[in-house]
């Protein structure tokens, strides 16, 4: 199947925000999702944005029943390790059900690695959740590592009013 | 103890430098650790920083017999989650041993939850070693959430050959 792979602009946000939400209902983590089309024009479009974006596309011969032909979109940003340096980190990667297993995820991925290698960036970093096995196993098949696994990494998160206290002097 | 704390400068990536190397050197990663002063004073204090820095320093009459003031670092960078938006995500946290116990490492931390909450972050997120037992009770003492252990997110990681290999169309 044709598909192509091109940077996210502002009117991409729309889909965007569609996919996020699919990809959560996925995850079983729906009720957590609080980012809307705004949220993403605003912090993805502006000026010091907190994010970039890519969106696969098929051509309309292709698309969805309800119209869609943005099918895929991978987000990331820039970020840094003191141990390796200059890293990117990509946060989300998703493809519509039933585009899956075309190697558009794949092709998603590999566009994020280019852009980190053309940046200086030494990692790739992102998250897996440990019972979605499809995903897990795929990207073990790349070549990419469990390091949480490996070597005990655990993610923290402070939110809420935990992190309100935590900035009081 | 007087401390203080303040945004890093470039002046500051030699004393970083040694403390990302103490700080591999107590997690056990010593033999990973690439990044020298120069990488720093590149990466994080030109156009476009991968990261900032803060340092925490302590009055000459407190230094160390090797003569260091700045004791303790952290680094952080903007980064975005697609369920909470905007965050802020903190790569390391050191307060060298002889100046533990004291409150600077809850007040790097706290600095960097206070630069989040005025950037508009929601989350502040980073990780810990599962056998650092100590640092995962002082974070989960500070209402943080190990998301590992809750929703199962691991961290992965591709690099080096994989990573030339991910990026070829």
């Amino acid at each position: 199947m044709d598909f192509s792979i091109r940077a996210a602009n502002v009117e991409d946000c729309k889909d965007i925000a569609r996919m996020i939400r699919e990809l959560a209902e996925y995850e079983k983590v729906a009720d957590q999702v609080k980012v809307t089309q705004k949220d993403l024009e605003q912090d993805g479009f502006s000026k010091n944005p907190f994010f970039h974006g890519i969106v696969a596309e098929v051509p309309e011969q292709h698309r969805t029943k309800e119209g869609h032909t943005k099918i895929g979109y991978a987000l990331y940003f820039y970020s840094y390790s003191s141990c390796a340096g200059r890293s990117i980190y990509m946060e989300d990667l998703y493809v519509m059900p039933e585009f899956r297993g075309k190697g558009i995820g794949k092709a998603l991925m590999s566009k994020v690695a280019q852009l980190g290698l053309a940046a200086g960036c030494n990692q790739l970093n992102f998250t897996v959740l440990d019972w979605n096995k499809s995903s897990v196993d795929f990207y073990l098949s790349q070549g990419c590592v469990d390091v949480t696994d490996k070597i005990g990494y655990h993610c923290m998160r402070c939110e809420g009013e935990a992190l309100e206290h935590l900035a009081q002097p």
